[in-house]
Order: C-alpha cells, then structure tokens, then sequence
C-alpha cells in the first residue's frame, strides 16, 4: 500500500513525508498518521494481518530497535511493509516523546463510517461509546482504551472532538485504536439517530444527571443495549447533547470529589454494562 | 501558621521560600508543599475550615487572580492566612503549569500515620486504596480523586510510590488530596498488616489475578470491608505485594485491550466495592 513516496523516492524525501504527519492537515490531506513504539506498531501489523488492506503503509526502525523486536521485522516483511532503517536522530524527529522507541509505522486512517458500525455482518451493536467534544486527545485514547477493554463495539468521536490519529491519542489508546471500529467526524445527533435506528438506547452520562447509575443496574436497565455519550474534560455534556438521550446518567460521588475524570467515569459506566448486559444473556 | 518567613521577612524571601516547595528535597525540609489554581486552593481553605491548625501557611495571587477569586481573598482574610499581592511573573515562577491560574497556596503537609486511619473515631475504615510503586504522579493523583469519589476512607501510598505533594498529583487529585486522610511512606507489608489488622480484606488488583471482579462481586465478597492494593503503571503488582493480598482480582477484559490503565482500573474496583458494601447494608 505504498503511495506517491514509494520505493523509487528517495530515503529523506520518505522522512520528510512521514515527519509532516505530525501535522493534523497534512494527516487528513494523506489520510495517514504514525503510530510509535513497539506496541502500537506491532498492533497495527496485527490489524493487517486480520484485514486486507492492511493499514501500514511503511515502518521506520533504528538499528537498536530492530535488534530489540525481530518480531516486528519479520510481520513486516512477512506482510510486504517496506522497513526503513534510520538513525537515531531521523527516527526521533518522527516522534513527539521524549524517550523515542525507536520504532514508528505511517497507517492510513483506519474510521469507517456509522452505517458500517449499526450495520455490522455480526448483528447491531451492544455497547457503543460517543464521545463529544472531548477535546483532550489523551483522554480520548485512554477512554478508547477503556471501551476496548470492556468489549465495546465501536467508538465514536463527535466532529467537535479531537482527532483520533493525534500522536498522544494514538499513544493513550495503547493499540486499542486498532482493536475496535473508530468512527469520526459526525455530529453528535447523526450518531444518535443512527445508534438508536439500531435498537440501542441512548444514555448520557453526566455528574448532573438524574439518574442513579448503580439505581439503573437495579432496574435492569443496563442490559439492554447502550449507547453512551461522554462529555469533555470537565465532564459536562452541552445541553443539546443531553437532550438527545433517553436518560441523563450520574456515577454517583460518595465522597467529597466534586467529580470523576473523564476516562474513570467512562470506564465505570462502560463496565456497568458491560457487567449487566453478560449477567443478562443466556 | 506563618513560619520563619512571616510578615518580617522580605517579599522575595517569601517568594524564595515558597519557590524551592518546587523541589521534593525542600517540601520534606518544610513540611510544606504548593497547590495551584483556585479549584485547589479552595479546598484547601476549606480543609482548613474543617480543621485545626489549617494546612494553608500563605496564599500568593496576582491582580488579575485576586478580582476573579474575591471569594478565596476573602475567606483567606478570615481564616488569619497571610495573602500576598505578586505579580504575573512571580506567581508563574512558583508554578509549573504553562497557563497559571494566578493563585498558589504554601501548605503544610497533611499526610497522617496508619494507626489515624485504623483507629479513626468513626471506626475502622471500610474502603481503602493502597497504591504500591505508583511512579507516575498524574496516575496516583487520578487515583486519590477517583477514591474520593467512591467514598473510599483513606489512601496509602507506600514508599516505593510518587511523593503525594508532587504537583502534578497535587493538581490531579482535583481538590481530593484534602478531602481524605492520606498515608506515605510506609511499606506495603506494614500497610496490609495493619488494615488487616482493622477488619479489611486485602484484594491486589492485578491484569493476571485468578478471581474475576465480576465473579467476586457475585459471590457477595465485595461487601465486606476492603483495601485495594493496586500496582505500577504497567498495571503489575510485583510478586511480593500480590502475595500479601487475601485474592488477586483481575477486571475482566472483554474486548482486545491488553489492560486498563491505572486509573481506569482503580475507579472500576473501588466503584464495584462501593457498590456492594451500600447494596449490603441495612
């Protein structure tokens, strides 16, 4: 799957295409981003290997590192990846983090659209989170992470949020951007209409809701197939986001906190399902 | 509770004073630490509200701050704390935050021994997380935030984790930091010895435990009083602090994330006790 900087190109003109991934514009005008260090490149040539075509287009790989992860240089080149080996200097300019891994794959944008997640060959989805306008992107990796764990069945990413391929929501996610259909760049309330056209319903979740979350357990509620939608970073939900759902959920505070984080009060709310919808099943 | 710089000493003595707080090797020589913003500095004029002596020693603000935050000038005036007018410059000099919020307090360290939390007035402790090797700040003040939250009774850190009056774990735990009695510095032995000791069962939360959380909850072993040991970053408790606990429980993973992340794991055990301990109780 290489593009316009193919075998033929030379080595810095690959370098300098990839580099300008770190650039939110030029991902979206190549629709390719890098994914860095062992684990999220061994996870995208993981995802190639389930699916043709596989989404990493190229890997670049210091001397240390390749020593480091045979592994990822034998699937690579199982799979046809051209490798690049670079210096250390080349490879870190590559990278955002301070201690470079030595290792950065170039991915093609791996979303799919809503009709491919509530129109699934294995049947409608069970557990979907949306997250609108959350704007911090490790927030959004760590809460992909979170979904991923749990067994979602996809993630959405509201047109008002961060993107998805940003270097420290990719980081954050820890490979799950990989693992499970990630939809971006819709609105909140198309996402709903198509999620609720799929027979899930739609919960909130917000410190100001109504209703209890573990009173919704009692009540069996959460067996049934959910959509929950997640707020920004100061965990409130924009009022016309609240109104599209069918309940405005609260992960209720015991303590003094005035509120959880984004990525603890997603991983509860996604295991409560999680947790109901098994108990529920035959 | 002014110390040695009191009103008699100069203004850059103070700002000095308060700037080496920076420095984990200072606040031990103090005893003191700095909390940033108005969010923390409210709490911890309230916590001093709620106790005495008061944890705040002074408050610095900037202009800018002090007509924003009328309320925290005013409730610092009564309680006798010293605030002092800086300007811009010199308040982000005692912070380590790219946009400073104009306001920082110099507080006394408020850690309290083992014996506090097990022979608490009220009674022994019902819920408590213990975090053992926690290195990354912003995890283990996610974390004293998230056990706030669920009500939890205290939190330990033991001495292999991050010194609890970091900034970054200051400013993580959202205000929680004074909210709820907090232990450092003791050994993960000496902590299970004694919250055993007290009535509580110890459960390690680990990736690879042998009781899945679910499961426990079902067999009605959440109910019962609890500490939580919970591990490093890489969500690995070493060999001998598992082998301290009563059961090593996993949070089952149903999709294809390797783990959770810290926090994420923490609000999900500490809720699912939470819940079961209300749910048993008359």
């Amino acid at each position: 799957m290489c593009t316009g900087h193919g075998p033929s190109s030379s080595h810095s003109s690959r370098v300098t295409a990839a580099r300008r991934l770190l650039k939110r514009s030029f991902r979206e005008a190549d629709r390719a981003f890098l994914a860095e260090g062992p684990q999220a490149v061994r996870e995208a040539l993981a995802a190639g290997a389930a699916r043709a075509p596989s989404p990493v287009r190229e890997v670049f790989v210091t001397a240390d590192a390749g020593r480091r992860h045979p592994d990822l240089l034998a699937t690579a080149g199982a799979a046809g990846v051209p490798v690049h080996h670079v210096s250390d200097s080349v490879l870190a300019a590559l990278t955002q983090t301070v201690t470079p891994q030595g290792v950065v794959a170039v991915c093609s944008f791996l979303d799919v659209s809503l009709e491919t997640v509530t129109a699934a060959p294995g049947g409608p989805p069970r557990l979907v989170a949306v997250l609108a306008q959350v704007r911090d992107p490790g927030n959004a990796g760590t809460v992909l992470r979170a979904a991923d764990a749990a067994g979602a069945d996809a993630v959405v990413l509201t047109s008002a949020s961060v993107d998805p391929y940003n270097g420290k929501c990719v980081r954050a996610s820890a490979g799950s951007l990989f693992h499970l259909p990630v939809v971006s760049g819709v609105s909140a309330a198309d996402a709903v209409t198509a999620l609720r056209a799929a027979g899930l319903q739609v919960l909130a979740a917000d410190g100001a809701g109504d209703t209890d979350l573990d009173d919704a357990t009692d009540a069996g509620r959460l067996a049934a197939p959910t959509a929950w939608l997640f707020g920004n970073e100061a965990w409130g939900l924009p009022a016309e986001v609240r109104a599209l759902a069918d309940a405005v959920v609260r992960v209720p505070i015991h303590g003094r906190a005035e509120s959880l984080n984004l990525a603890a009060a997603a991983a509860v709310c996604l295991y409560a399902s999680a947790r109901a919808q098994r108990r529920a099943s035959p």
